[in-house]
């Protein structure tokens, strides 16, 4: 007895009641998205470590799983920086940023993407947050206009209406009108995405709470003033036009506003089942690599968000050198899988069952007839269990 | 362009056409050991180090992809086997026999085990060989009757026969026979482990070419020769009672022929289709965990083995002190999706399958009515493929 039987920190073993759960949750969200014309695709969980420490994962690259090399290579390395070739994917954007810039020619355009597979992030364990876990997203690549975020956002929320969620709320924000907020207030260009961070704690601190921390991490007070003015009408039902305003007329690109007009306008009057959809300025969401829209879904009962995604024009060039649209939406399983725990639901019933029990002596011709009746009723479906008593 | 567009070494990016297939398949072994009561279950794919080294998983223990400690842990390490305190998982039936020990108590007795997940092996890449793979294990946990054994080979062939597949070999041996023969010949119970992998080569030496390799390998002629003459009767379709005869009478302990004899006999009259089904006393199979049958699958027109298993009771009393039977066959999925392809095998259609083209400055009411005239197919079970011009 000299192993150890527990699974490694924050890493989980699925028994049989919830992996039909989670079983049923993928099904149902495999079957919706292949409604909506997305491809299921898959990439290796293991990941050149140049991908996973190229400054687009955010905070995530700290908590990167590293894998130590192998052989001579590991032999002739010095420290753990050159001990290491490769490590554990955090998300599964960058992964399919890579596959697409490999395997451009061979993928339709625009192409939809379906990828559903674990990630792993060295966080301290808690409740519904694991160190091993499943992510399901979807991404339009090689789309630049509005139909991909519409996509996007119905399918998503229609997989969370089958599974009985009413109560949710999707938030939409643009990274250009953050931007151009952070630049007309005269923030330097360089602070834009600490600025961002303490944004994005609005909910925790307070709009009185982002003043302080920005004061205290030494920005201009003229900055922070303005800055903090733009967000006093946040929270007040305002469309994206009616918020940016003149303020931001002559900072924010063409054709933006619009866009998310077009983007709410459409999901409200074409989602599978209605729920509250909203501009929200204050909308942040962590990762570096966004460039455009940006969404994220909140269950009224659960203090986080559920799904979250956006544009990322930017990334899928950093492998191939041509740009290339891109925008995507994930919803966070574990989560969903946490909340239907709580709420005691049961997946749908598999049809018959029955369970032959056989003396562990049983043999010859008896036990033949046990085996031959197990197959004549698995020929009809049914799940027979032959087991002994 | 800094980052690296192709996939770490030995490892796929799946093209939408190839996750057709390997969903089609996963599908149906899903379903199929469904009716034979297997509960589908999940283990993480990162395992303690001390469990990895443990001495259960042959050579694939040189192979381990090994995970570096962090933080604190990390920096008061003084070389590689100090940094490392996980890896990723090289087969699934390690981390089974953990989470059986762990969680017991929840569990049925006997349990019905289907484990379908990733495993990894820094092994030299080849064709139909990769160093990310998937496996599909069944495995039936605290049953010590005979049961097991027949149960795990009729579901697995019964997958086989479903995907087509009519030329299969399914030959069956016992750890016990083996090592009856090599402690009746006169070899010292320490090399048996060297004794049964020079065996293994059979197929491709020669009974000639075991027989030079023992002998190159400084073992006593007399024991070399008693040994080989054994194995001149093999191959020539004896039954085991036949071939284990009177010579290892004493050395084998009661009923291990008869339970062969049982499984052979039950299977025959019971399997899903016919197929061929023998006894083979130079069948030895690698892992060093295996304590009594041993059974693999053969394709004939596909050199090695598409799936294999046995029994290792002793595994899980490793992790829990308390001896408990097991038994298992792991389907080697990357085999079967290889050769499946090779035929030019095609998985059924899924529906129908529709694409709404819309031009990229389509706005207003016609794209509402584009996205409802979707959904409305889309109620309808249709796959609409929305997408820009």
């Amino acid at each position: 007895m000299n192993c150890i039987k527990t699974p490694t920190k924050g890493m989980n073993d699925y028994l049989p009641a919830e992996m039909r759960l989670r079983e049923y949750v993928l099904g149902l969200i495999k079957k919706t998205y292949a409604g909506y014309g997305f491809c299921q695709i898959e990439t290796p969980c293991v990941e050149h470590i140049e991908n996973l420490t190229s400054k687009q994962g955010g905070e995530n690259e700290k908590l990167i799983f590293k894998i130590l090399k192998r052989g001579e290579k590991l032999a002739g390395a010095q420290n753990p920086d050159e001990m290491c070739d490769s490590g554990l994917r955090y998300d599964l954007t960058l992964p399919l940023s890579r596959y697409y810039a490999n395997n451009m020619a061979a993928l339709p355009s625009p192409f939809k993407a379906l990828q559903i597979g674990n990630v792993w992030r060295a966080d301290r364990p808690q409740k519904g947050r694991f160190r091993q876990f499943t992510q399901c997203d979807i991404d339009i690549l090689g789309d630049a206009s509005n139909l991909a975020e519409i996509e996007l956002i119905n399918a998503t929320t229609s997989v969370l209406g089958q599974l009985g969620f009413e109560d949710f709320k999707v938030r939409v924000n643009d990274r250009r009108i953050l931007k151009a907020m952070a630049a007309v207030a005269g923030f330097e260009e360089d602070a834009f995405g600490d600025v961002f961070i303490i944004l994005d704690k609005m909910d925790k601190i307070g709009l009185d709470g982002v003043e302080r921390e920005l004061l205290e991490s030494g920005y201009p007070e003229a900055a922070v003033k303005t800055y903090v003015g733009f967000f006093e009408k946040a929270g007040q039902g305002l469309s994206c036009g009616e918020f940016c305003g003149q303020a931001l007329a002559g900072a924010l690109e063409p054709g933006v506003v619009e866009g998310l007009d077009t983007i709410l306008s459409c999901v409200k009057a074409t989602a599978a089942k209605p729920f509250e959809l909203a501009f929200d300025p204050t909308l942040v969401r962590g990762m570096g690599y966004y460039t455009g829209t940006i969404f994220e879904v909140e269950l009224s009962d659960f203090g986080s968000s559920v799904a979250g995604g956006g544009r990322y024009d930017e990334m899928v060039g950093r492998f191939c050198g041509q740009k290339v649209p891109a925008c995507g939406f994930s919803i966070g399983f574990e989560r969903i899988v946490t909340i239907l725990k709580d709420r005691g639901f049961a997946p749908p019933e598999e049809g018959r069952k029955v369970a032959f029990l056989a003396d562990k002596a049983l043999g010859g011709e008896k036990l033949t007839a046990l085996f031959q009746e197990a197959a004549a009723l698995r020929a009809e479906g049914v799940q027979v269990m032959v087991t002994t008593r």
